[in-house]
């Protein structure tokens, strides 16, 4: 019995406010409308940005809320207008879309989409600006258009990725967020080419995808940097030849580690969200060639520092965003990598096993 | 009748202090000693760095010195173990030279050689800390290894560019210094694609070859950002298509430019020194795709100083010295292309009337 185009009951996790207990609540799904889908969710994880939005410090608050962008599921039913996906498609929903029509889209090089780029603000759909989930008719906000700690959500079909229905949902469900994003800015920003060093700073889920992808690039040494030792052992599976612990030393890291390498690594990406470790980052790559890559995301009030010569004498630093993956081109791929064991194959599964305690199986 | 291996007496420019006038005087120059070479100079101009460090504000003074890098020559003598030069051969000496055998010379990202990159502090040649220079016996310090205010110098060979005897060397003395610094800060860094927005910031010497490497990428719009408005007029010949001048506006000129272009230029090239315009260089630049090369050199206290957020923007951000040129392997080259009016071919010409008045022909 179809449920397209009906209402339909399910479980939610629901944040009333800010830093309080998620209770689980019987919610009413809308059917989705133009340009939008809807996703039964098979598997969700929880990602520091939900935490972050649900503590709510620093930001406007806006509750209630379902949280949740890191998922898996299978397509529902499908509003007006949407041709490329159909009931019964495998998805992975996505924190931030890709309109395939803004100068973003169309660019080679970037993947911030104007339409639906990810805003941290808005709790409505785009098209009629109104929330698709309620409670005995009053809505409930949504959270980066993909509210996955939901049983069902509708989300704006430019952020649905569909992927090969044989990948298994609770491992790929990792390569909608942090994974993409760490390995991602290494092999899609950073580049390290065959036998060249890669510094890795920050070893979360973000930071291992990242020197995953410095292993499978051919990486020499891989040095990863973390203020808490205990990374470095789970870390060695990613491919991690080193580790710095700032902690351990008197003088600044990016001095630690240019005497390491003989003058600075040949590429650094950066997995924290530490301003400090940002500037590190930056100031240990070679001079002449190295190329650094900022993917933590700063406070509002940071501010990047260095002195102009480390700029002059040939270094790059750039930034990414979900490593300047497109979500709908891009991600079938990455997820068919995975499944031809070309990269991340141990490492999704050690990746999901770390985070399992993260895990919500509906 | 042959000088070479003799002491070679002539006319220099001599900086005896800081500040004073330079004074002709009759100096010795020895003959050049090993991977040495003695160049017969007949023209050099005049460039901010010379300027600099006569006035010796802000660096430890060196004097008797012998100021001078940007020039043409011929070789007059060679000295032991040169076997790529030969007197007679027509040459530029640069103030950064290239040994073809550090891991900077045998990247090909990288012109900054680990032996002969610029360094203003050293007085004499390296093969054996002594000076070639001397007035009655007493030396005479060198200036970046070439001190081309003379009608004879010696130069480590690394830092000849041996070039097209026919090139008239009147008109490419400028291309061993800033007029290659801003082209290839543009051609070889920026890298402007066919219909791209640039932005140029400072058109001055560098800022105008920089703006000629946007015109000759086929740049849609070329924007010339100086404080001096009189610079607008010249900045035509080079393909500048609008102007800014910061000081005309009330906001900061980076939303000037954002506001002009829907959101940032696609390239932007700084060629002023000012700390403030290399901010506003970085962050007027597009996100998603936008980079930004910084050329000026600047004071010692300086802070490039930035929201990350800028960066994470996906914003790229990168420093070029010389024009990512390397000297020896490069500069042959872009004469070529001046010869063959492919590139700068007006804008030598228009160039050198318009440095003349820094002329001086021996
Ligand atoms: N740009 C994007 O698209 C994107 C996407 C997802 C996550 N992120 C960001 O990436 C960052 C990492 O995410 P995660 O989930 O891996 O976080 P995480 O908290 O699991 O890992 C961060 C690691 O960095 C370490 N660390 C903190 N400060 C440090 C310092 N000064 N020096 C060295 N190590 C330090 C911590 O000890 C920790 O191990 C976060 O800032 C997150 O917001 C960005
Ligand atoms: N990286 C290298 O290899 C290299 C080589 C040569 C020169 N340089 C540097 O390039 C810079 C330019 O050299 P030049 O010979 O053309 O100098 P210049 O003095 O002839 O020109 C600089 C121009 O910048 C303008 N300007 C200054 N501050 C500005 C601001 N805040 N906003 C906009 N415009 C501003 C000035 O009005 C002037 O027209 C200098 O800093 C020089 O030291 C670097
Ligand atoms: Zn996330
Ligand atoms: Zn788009
Ligand atoms: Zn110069
Ligand atoms: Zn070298």
């Amino acid at each position: 019995m179809s449920t397209a185009g009906q209402v339909i009951r399910c479980k939610a996790a629901v944040a009333w406010e800010s830093g309080k207990p998620l209770s689980i609540e019987e919610v009413e799904v809308a059917p989705p409308q133009k340009d939008e889908v809807r996703i039964k969710i098979l598997f969700t994880s929880l990602c520091h940005t939900d935490v972050y939005f649900w503590d709510a410090k620093g930001q406007n608050p806006l509750f209630p809320r379902i949280l949740g962008h890191e998922a898996g599921g299978i397509v529902e039913s499908v509003g007006e207008g949407v041709t490329d996906l159909k009931p019964g498609d495998h998805v992975l929903p996505i924190f931030t879309g890709e309109c395939k029509e803004c100068p973003h889209c169309l660019s080679e090089e970037s993947n911030m989409c104007d339409l639906l780029r990810i805003n941290t603000d808005r709790g409505e759909m785009i098209n009629d600006g109104k929330s698709r989930f309620s409670i005995n008719g009053k809505p409930i906000y949504h959270f980066l258009g993909t509210s996955t700690f939901s049983e069902y959500t509708v989300v704006h079909v430019g952020q649905v990725a569909k992927i090969n229905p044989e990948a298994p949902l609770d491992k790929v469900c990792v390569l909608s967020c942090g994974m993409s994003t760490g390995f991602g800015a290494t092999v899609n920003v950073a580049k390290p080419k065959k036998g060249q060093s890669v510094a890795i700073f920050g070893l979360g889920a973000v930071g291992l995808a990242a020197a995953e992808g410095a292993r499978v690039s051919g990486a020499s040494r891989i040095i990863g940097v973390d203020l808490n030792p205990s990374r470095f052992e789970l870390a060695k599976n990613f491919g991690v030849t080193e580790f710095v612990n700032p902690k351990d030393h008197n003088k600044p890291v990016q001095e630690v580690i240019a005497e390491m390498t003989g003058g600075g690594v040949d590429r650094s990406v950066e997995c924290t969200g530490s301003i400090q470790a940002m500037i590190s980052a930056f100031e240990c790559v070679h001079d002449g060639w190295g190329v650094a890559v900022l993917v933590g995301v700063p406070n509002k009030d940071d501010a990047f520092k260095t002195h102009p010569v480390n700029l002059l004498n040939e270094r790059t630093l750039k930034g990414t965003f979900f490593g300047n993956y497109k979500p709908r081109t891009d991600i079938p791929a990455v997820v068919e990598r995975y499944m031809n064991k070309v990269s991340l194959p141990s490492c999704l599964s050690i990746l999901s096993l770390y985070t399992s305690t993260n895990k919500k199986q509906h």
